[in-house]
């Protein structure tokens, strides 16, 4: 283990161009809330909301817009974006386990693959045919590569990860325990009254800077490749059916879904439980609030919803039979026109 | 394997304190259904829509209330609530597999670790440091337990299931195949155009008797953990996001997904495929029916639903279509207030 | 590696019985979409919406319906279903690795199994007490199979797959990575306030031919099994609860769910994210549209649907908002009766 991490306030607002307030001999040692930070630790204000948890604070330092300063004792770094400078310097203090380069003696690999000298290879891990893993790269335990996948260099696979088949990930993807990237597309055709399935010949691409969530399964394509762009990330549980594209810096958060062949633009957001159905196409900066249905391709960039608010049972019950009235009942009015 | 279970109906009424309706002298060596059981099965009749197959049950002895058993001509064991008497004799025909106090010499455990005497540490295993497995756990085969974990006394993980890095599970917990718990929480901040990763320096933490259902993920908090009480019981590939806290005896079906930071009370019953959004608060003993998003906390005990009810196609589409008039047909209409 | 696949237009007309169009001396060694094909290429056109790249696809052949190459120049296959007989043609271009007959030496399996001689267990496998592979099966890496299951002539785990325990599998099944058969159903029952589990004594049998999506989860049942029919289709992440049925040749998207004790009939499309309650039953031939929750049983065949349409965030505000108001703007009206 290194040494814990141990800064002054001074050398933290200089590493990182922040303005020093108050107290630059503040030792911050470790990162804590608002409200349960002790002494030592270093908190952020960003959210208006949870302004009134700073008189109380007893965290040694804040990170805070420059505003919320102007009447605060304490010893705070000034950020425009608060919540952006804290990632930063938390990651200071974040002791991530030491992967050393080397393949452990467990590890089943097959003959023709190339693992540069400085990647690692955990316990019980399978690496096919012709397939290669880059500088500096780590496949943690359990995992499973298939045949022609590419890791790219720095990638990481935390563990339990599954690569089925020509599956090539960018430099410095993250891929959480449980992802299964490359296996089959859902391709059926119909053949005298019972399925055949339709080969799925493709592979799965990402870009650079990709993170994939734990138990997130992402389809190889059916004839062309299913694409992930650059700084993609998918948080759990995502599913992305086979030949969809997804655009660089998109966000999807857990449980969403994106059916075969849809096409998400560039920095969208997708909100958790978010279904969006086969051979759509969205546009870049759209944003889709959580559990809705996309049925549509979208054009426009903005913010979409679909579904109905939470009420008390019973009120839902009265409010949910009309719906299946809301017809006859429009037809009783003067006609309403589609704006 | 042990000796078959046989049990004549007096012995199971004598040891779970049950009245005994009809011939004590009845052998029972396992469990049927009232439909399906053969001769020399217990059966149960809680639902009183099942109480016409009464009549034709082949179950040598049936496990109902007192009032059932009246005209019942066959052997009967009464109890206030069947199900759960059902749930307790049931489990003495449960045959479970041994699992011999050892550690597999396939694992791969960091020395720094510590393992009781009496645990059971499967086939490649992956234990990293300063992780401690207390008495009588069983670890199954295949599973991946990172750094600074701990398995409580006589907990168990069947198979498969990860435990990233600061998992800390109370004694008696359950863990289906595939679920991983510790994985990073999904935070992230813009930087210019891209995204950059929030470190998540918390953990989790599980109380005593949780059980986790298989690919269920529950993410480490980012500064501080994600909590469960106790008893807390999870089904099938449910999310629960960074920080969030699920209060004691609450059980949520498959599907369901709880995002960062929203707080769950005790004895709720979420239902399948709910979302709760994040920062959320749900007080005690709510009960959220399946498929419903709740996106505002809830203050008052009862039962919540969202959603609208399944049409055929043709008259889902008219009345759909309609629902995008709403407000206009509303305001049609003298003034609604809210009540 | 087989030498790689090469073929003249005349040939595959033959083989599977198409008739040619053009030039039988075409060479094919691959597919391709008709957008994306090079020379030497097979090509398909199915919707007609893609038409219009028949003009300009460089594929040298291409399957379509006979009027469809009525006036076109280059050479094709005519199919009455272009897409079924297209998924036959693709099948001899797809290069599956080899799996050759034999156990892995770090596989961990049980004295009591039985292995066929022809049979394929790789890496990191265990298997337990009193299971059976049968002839041909594949079990690949990092699979975990528990005691008394049974994998039927042909069938494949891909990957990481867990048979938890009596999960037996027809012939020529399918199952991928991550997929979890035969864990424990969600039984609950509450005693003097917290939650005893119901024992699940019973398991999970599939049919012939049935493939299994990634990371999808099938619970054994609490006392009968719960049942898979014969060329059953699950895509990626679905659940389903114990004792559920699902029909011959039914097929369900990615993210749907079934709750316990319900009973899906045959030939039933299922989209995605779909949910369905327990205890319902589903006639043969229904379809769900995509994230409806089927909340009573269905007894006619046909489309059915619930849910409301995707709209702007302002506009669904408000229509939303209404929605809360809706018996009571129904209740403003001269009665209207269901019809």
């Amino acid at each position: 283990m290194p040494s814990p991490p141990d800064f002054s306030a001074a050398e933290l607002a200089e590493r990182f161009g922040l303005q020093l307030h108050g107290n630059g001999a503040e030792r911050v040692v470790g990162v804590g809330t608002l409200a349960g930070a002790e002494p030592g630790q270093l908190a952020f204000l960003a959210n208006p909301r949870y302004r009134s948890q700073l008189g109380q604070t007893r965290a040694s330092v804040v990170v805070m817009r420059a505003d919320d300063a102007v009447d605060h004792s304490g010893t705070a770094l000034l950020a425009s974006d608060p919540y952006t400078a804290f990632a930063k310097l938390a990651a200071l203090f974040a002791q991530l386990p030491q992967r050393e380069p080397g393949i452990h003696p467990s590890a089943d690999i097959h003959p023709s693959t190339t693992i540069a000298a400085d990647a690692h290879v955990g316990a019980f891990c399978s690496i096919g045919a012709r397939s290669r893993i880059e500088a500096g790269a780590v496949i943690g335990p359990g995992c499973v590569i298939g045949e022609d996948c590419v890791v790219g260099a720095g990638s990481e696979l935390i563990a339990r990860v599954t690569l089925v088949t020509r599956v090539r990930l960018g430099a410095r993807c993250l891929l959480h325990p449980g992802a299964v990237l490359g296996a089959d597309g859902f391709g059926l055709a119909m053949d005298g009254g019972h399925w055949i399935k339709v080969p799925q010949l493709g592979g799965v691409v990402l870009g650079n800077d990709c993170e994939i969530g734990a138990n997130t399964t992402i389809d190889r394509g059916a004839i062309e490749d299913t694409v992930l762009g650059d700084d993609v990330r998918l948080d759990n549980q995502i599913q992305v059916g086979h030949n969809a594209r997804i655009g660089s810096h998109t966000a999807m958060a857990g449980c969403s879904a994106v059916a075969g062949s849809a096409r998400i633009g560039n920095y969208c957001l997708i909100g958790g439980g978010v279904g969006v159905l086969g051979h759509l196409e969205i546009c870049d900066r759209v944003v889709i609030t959580a559990m809705s249905l996309v049925t549509s391709s979208i054009r426009e960039p903005g913010e979409y919803s679909s579904g109905t608010p939470l009420m008390d049972n019973r009120s839902w019950r009265r409010n949910a039979a009309r719906f299946k009235q809301l017809d006859r009942i429009a037809r009783r009015l003067p006609a309403i026109r589609d704006e």
